[in-house]
């Protein structure tokens, strides 16, 4: 933000051709798309949807600010949040990881991770600060007989838990096991039943939009879809193909639908809305697409997400915060530190940046929008 | 200490409230909270609490001093500590490794743990400097009519190496599975008749506080309790609930009720007391409170307990130090050591710091009190 993007934004993209070859150029460009792309209604003239973006950009470094709780050596473990990623199995454990050490890393005190016993030692074995509970179980090791007492074991397993949790991420590395996605339709609904919120994303948004029911209604939901898993999302709710000339209206009436969930769209922008208001999050990130980002922003939108609904708490209606959605809020500041992180990590590592490196940014992605004392 | 933080502690807070947007201004309101909550005694002026603190940061620098062991380049592997970490279960692993770990890092010459057949690959795939004993069992994979055989051998298993151990730390991800808890009862009984140090946490203390005869009248037994242990155990012994106005006479009282072991009550001041005498330490740590340090300080307070036995030993009545009791003095330089540590990685990872970073600066902490030759 500091650095002079926005001015860069204002220029005239067809004088400087002869610039094609520049970095700069190039972000200009991939600026302007962005802005074509998901910003500008086809009614609206260009100017105001970049008006529009300019304007978010600062409001998301001033919610970071006002929702990221104080250091204060009066407070105990837990209270800058205790996240739970249900996720990881026989195939996946990569995903589940990320998440889970993202959380961590931007600042919450303890982090959880639910999966099977054939992917738990290694998820415990990417980091000692993980919470790794092998408790999940996929088909190939339950006898068709077993299922109903196993189901309820993995659920009790789960539920000694889950009063203690501030979020739930569901579907990083989850697979698309029925049995397993029975069980963990079964812990969404009780983590509904005792109000804790839950961030879907990968095979979570299989599981959900086969499931519409799971988070119908639930305010304190937040989906995370991508190209494809949109585009499915609004094929079954909207029964009709993703229009990209009005991709706000189309995705406030996404989450309407869906009973006021909230929705963010991942692309050059990300897309947010609960089916009041839709916000945008268009900060400079990275070109890299290696795979994992998405379990990044699961992870970082949790944290948030708890933080912004403690802050919203506390504060009551002494906030100043416009939006007062702590779904929102979390979502605009997860996908805010993400991009920070992504950029961060791309200055230094180029086309080889992996997922590891963007996670070594967070925390200074953090730090140069809300310094600790 | 050597930066000043005393004269710091003495600045009058109420005329500094222009400062409060300032580091070391919430330090100091950090401090004075500590003296506030852990060291006055309500009939006592707030003046004395202070000094309490103020000398006994000093004495925490001299006897970190004096019960480091020299580097001696004639001294043998084992003469600078063997520690054993009895923990670690299917459900947790991290733990026991940030102890053990800690331990060789804090200058121990071998780091043990002893864990279920689950665990062990996983804390020895966290690091090869460890030795993993895969001896433990939990009951899913005991048949009932195997218990007594499975239990003896099991004991033979750590018997084994005890006489070689210079401290025991029971607790770091033990779980609370009631066969492995019985059969670590028996381990700490035999490490009692071998006169073994033994320092208590985590699900160590869930063991001891509903067997307290396991510790009663062992002056060589550590309990580590946070808030909730702290307050199980209060309600346990004393038979009421905790009384924060007097916490150094409760702690007294606790310490003495259970026949003289030392108690390291963790809080923003970590308050220490034999049923003798009791002491405190307030040296700035971090206001991070990720999942794991306590852990770190059950490895630390092992390390300088088996140091303070030795220096005690070799210096029989010649010794300066006030306090005699090496279990004191364990608990006083680990805590300090640890919060220096945190302390040191804030600084560089503020809010991002995990446990993992807060070992990395055990070394320098260390060597800042007492550089090595």
């Amino acid at each position: 933000m500091k650095d002079g993007m926005n001015s860069r934004i204002l220029l005239d993209c067809a004088k400087n051709r002869i610039l094609a070859s520049s970095p700069v150029f190039r972000r200009q460009q991939f600026l302007i798309r962005c802005v074509r792309g998901s910003i500008d209604h086809q009614s609206q003239p260009r100017s105001r949807g970049m008006q529009t973006l300019m304007s978010l950009e600062v409001h998301s470094v001033g919610l970071i600010r006002a929702i990221t709780p104080p250091l204060d050596p009066t407070r105990h473990k837990g209270q800058a949040g205790n996240i739970a990623v249900i996720g990881g199995c026989r195939e996946y454990t990569g995903a589940p990881y990320f998440a889970a050490i993202s959380a961590l890393k931007i600042g919450a005190d303890l982090s959880h991770v639910f999966c099977t016993k054939d992917a738990a030692p290694v998820i415990k074995s990417y980091s000692p600060e993980l919470i790794v509970h092998p408790v999940l179980e996929e088909s190939y090791s339950v006898k068709e007989e077993c299922k109903k007492s196993v189901a309820s074991k993995v659920l009790a397993e789960v539920d000694k838990w889950m009063e203690r949790f501030d979020c739930l991420v569901v579907g990083p590395g989850l697979g698309r096991d029925p049995f397993l996605l029975d069980c963990v339709s079964e812990i969404m609904r009780h983590a509904r039943q005792s109000n804790i919120p839950i961030v879907i994303d990968g095979d979570g948004l299989f599981l959900v939009t086969n499931n519409l029911d799971l988070v119908t209604g639930y305010a304190l939901a937040v989906l995370t879809p991508n190209v494809n898993e949109y585009k499915r999302l609004v094929q079954k709710v909207l029964n009709s193909e993703v229009n990209d000339i009005d991709a706000p209206q189309e995705l406030l009436s996404l989450a309407n639908q869906i009973g006021g969930v909230t929705i963010l769209r991942k692309g050059n922008s990300d897309l947010i809305s609960d089916g009041d208001t839709v916000k945008s999050v268009s900060v400079y990130g990275s070109p890299r697409r290696c795979g994992g980002q998405g379990d990044i922003l699961s992870g970082s939108v949790a944290v948030f997400l708890s933080w912004a609904r403690q802050h919203i708490s506390a504060a009551d209606l002494n906030s100043n915060l416009s939006c007062k959605n702590p779904t929102v809020l979390g979502c605009i500041a997860g996908s805010t530190i993400l991009r920070k992180a992504a950029s961060l990590a791309f200055s230094n590592k180029k086309r080889s940046t992996v997922t590891g490196d963007i996670i070594e940014c967070l925390g200074k992605s953090l730090e140069d929008i809300c310094p600790g004392s």
